[in-house]
């Protein structure tokens, strides 16, 4: 073992959290040695990145050294070592949550969830990541904390709400992240900097220490550089907790990956121009279909002649902004560290909103809840672009669309996996959308780390690996 | 079979729909004796009762002669010939739904899922019970139908809003009835009445073609003469519906009946004084709880602190008012066919409330699911009075506090059951209430029938009887 030359700091932050466990597992890289890479990546890279906002080297240290303890003792958890990024709307015990806005100093008590089953497993929690203000946005380009860098080109939008988390895992900044996906804030960062995402069936993983933006949108998502990857946190993430209102208990286990190949019976929408989608991503969409023949087995069109993409997103917003004015209330109250007018005028809107608007758009769940279930009676998945269009430049115009390809599956609860399918004229990278029923999750990522080995459109990342 | 004795009208209307099964299945009586048994007593007791606000001599014959036609042919379904009534808020085709409200005149298409389900099980439809105004009350005093009597006192009210279908059934104008409970609606009038009441696990039975109260909170409750009964009648309507938004297949089949006697853990709240129950009650209940040592196992109080029953219902009550907003536009906009001040009023009160006191409101939903959870850890089934008073005069105040002791099971989504447990001093009955986990329906409806053999409260009925 000892005679194999030692493993790059480059290699060590492109591969999968698959391979790591497999070199730490055979002895061929040591827990400290792997954070060690990551945390010199992070000091490199980070000042022109801006993907983390929270890090704290001396924790980073403690934990490398007690993976290194259980590595020599043998008692090992399913991701231990594994440096893992997360958002900063998780509470980390002893860290103030942020989410993006300016206040909230004091630090919490209590691990979220999420992180307590990260510890349990044995992952390094390397920091956390800068986000939209109160999530609310897809630019990650925060008054407080700065704009995150799309890795593959400076100046550009990493995507958001959890575009640190995306950044940070596409520059070899972490080898996953953990973020949260309300009405596609995973997806989107995900397509624009050219991983992997899954934002899960509603309710699988406890939001519980997630900062809600609205909890019957919100899950927890999850990001890296591989499907299989996703598959193996969410494992590690995933069940009820009885602590968490929106937790369910499965029905079933995860339905296995059991389609058929070739039996696949693979849904698209009939006219992606007229709902908004950039000529150019309809391009690469249907290179991308082009050669995926068997992958995605019998195509067929599907109906949304009767559904309003846009009409759908506004809804979700709504929810999430009526709901923040709570959530919120003491940040937007709090005059030594205010929030910024365009927050403020955001929720300003929905506080003008009645009770009867929100029953209203309270009705486009349901809505939107029906409309999958009869689309999954007909098709098994439902593969779309995940954006309308690419990253943007950080100081240009935002356009209003970012989600209208996310949010339908946030508002019926439905999982949605993310893959990178090509790269656009412009040479950023763009994402392929799988949507499956609720409870596929594990179906949906087989279907993508198929497809992910016939596409094999991982990027380079350019900047942060200069 | 022939040379028993034909039986009485009077026995008719106050057999159990397991008795009534038997005697139909044995021959010894015909569908068409009973439906005329039913119609008749109808035709005598309801101008004074005003139970039923829709009646169809025609349609009710046909029935009949349809279920006689069945038996002969020996193609017989669950419920085949049980006469069974059903609240104003039910479409059943070719009639109007008033949902308790003056306009709404114009026949509706489909059946609603439950209805579907009865006749499909063979059961005759004897026609619409009467209710509070869009079901937002508990007297079923109704401006526009009149008021429904109390069975067993003319002049009280028989609770609501399902009022009507509880008359008609403690009265024996109906083997059974179906009826919606979103806060007590069912229940209430269960235990005004002295009958037994089922409000199953949120999303058990259908909801389709019932006028929506607040989805979340809305079931489809049933009212019969015996907890057996209403066994028979949800595993007639339980099931999964892919086309209501809010119906949810089962985790696993309802937990069965398995509790062992004497190995019961039963939660009693500690003080029911000092939550507003009337002293008559209390004493009545004590008197229950002593006459069922081994029925009700081991006892424990539960703390409920921390819990405020009337804002519970008050946030119950407001989600109900705001969603209605949008159910009820074109009723409040009908000029011809006015609402009532009151109903209004009501509608008036959310009108002015925010999309952020909606999503306040909303959380206690989440709170009343963490609560219950925590609760059916520790013990098994929650025992309490059905509700903080008995029946009282229609012409007199209307207490606030109606639906205290049901709302938390309602916005935690949780079964609960009343049976009769005794009578008040004024010789009027009142009822015990069962509350679970969710999906343990079944398991209370046993308990709820083991301790009703025991309790043998089931009142009788001087007026409709005379």
């Amino acid at each position: 073992m000892n005679q194999l030359p030692p493993i790059s700091d480059h290699d060590l932050r492109r591969a999968t959290v698959c391979q790591l466990l497999h070199w730490l597992a055979s002895g061929r890289i040591q827990p400290q040695t792997l954070t060690d890479a990551y945390q010199d990546a992070i000091e490199r890279f980070n000042p022109q990145l801006n993907a983390y906002v929270g890090l704290s080297s001396a924790l980073l240290q403690e934990q490398a050294a007690a993976a290194q303890h259980r590595r020599r003792d043998g008692v090992i958890g399913r991701l231990d070592g594994i440096p893992v990024a997360l958002k900063d709307n998780f509470d980390i015990a002893g860290w103030p949550t942020h989410a993006g806005l300016p206040g909230r100093r004091t630090p919490v008590q209590e691990d979220a969830h999420a992180v307590a089953r990260l510890r349990a497993s044995g992952a390094v929690l390397l920091g956390k990541t800068n986000m939209d203000e109160g999530a609310l946005g897809a630019t990650t380009n925060n008054p407080h904390y700065g704009a995150t860098h799309n890795p593959h080109r400076h100046g550009y939008t990493a995507g958001g709400s959890s575009g640190g988390a995306a950044a940070a895992v596409a520059a070899g900044l972490a080898a996953v992240a953990v973020g949260s996906d309300s009405l596609g804030s995973i997806r989107i960062p995900a397509s624009y900097c050219g991983i992997y995402a899954l934002k899960p069936t509603h309710g699988e993983i406890s939001a519980r220490g997630l900062v809600p933006a609205a909890r019957r949108l919100d899950v927890v998502g999850l990001l890296g550089r591989s499907a299989n990857d996703l598959t193996v946190l969410l494992q590690v993430l995933a069940g009820y907790d009885a602590d968490d209102a929106r937790s369910r208990r499965r029905r079933v286990a995860f339905a296995p990956p059991d389609w058929e190949p070739g039996n696949l019976r693979c849904g698209l929408l009939p006219d992606l121009a007229a709902i908004g989608v950039d000529a150019d991503v309809i391009d690469v969409f249907e290179e991308a279909l082009a050669r995926l023949p068997r992958e995605l087995g019998e195509r067929r069109h599907v109906d949304f002649a009767d559904w309003d993409f846009a009409r759908t997103r506004r809804a979700g917003l709504f929810l999430m902004e009526a709901e923040m004015l709570s959530t919120y209330a003491g940040d937007l109250a709090d005059k030594q560290h205010p929030v910024s007018d365009r927050f403020r005028q955001m929720l300003s809107y929905a506080s003008k909103k009645s009770a009867a608007d929100y029953a209203e758009a309270d009705r486009v769940l349901d809505a939107a809840t029906l409309k999958m279930r009869r689309l999954f009676a007909q098709v098994d998945v439902l593969v779309l672009p995940t954006t309308p269009q690419g990253a943007f430049p950080l100081d240009g115009p935002v356009p209003d669309s970012q989600a209208d390809l996310t949010s339908f599956a946030s508002l019926a609860g439905c999982p949605a996996v993310s893959i990178p399918m090509g790269t656009l004229p412009n040479g950023l990278p763009i994402g392929l959308q799988f949507v499956g029923a609720r409870g596929s999750d594990l179906r949906l990522l087989e279907l993508a780390a198929v497809c992910s080995a016939t596409l094999d459109a991982d990027p380079t990342y350019p900047v942060a690996a200069a």
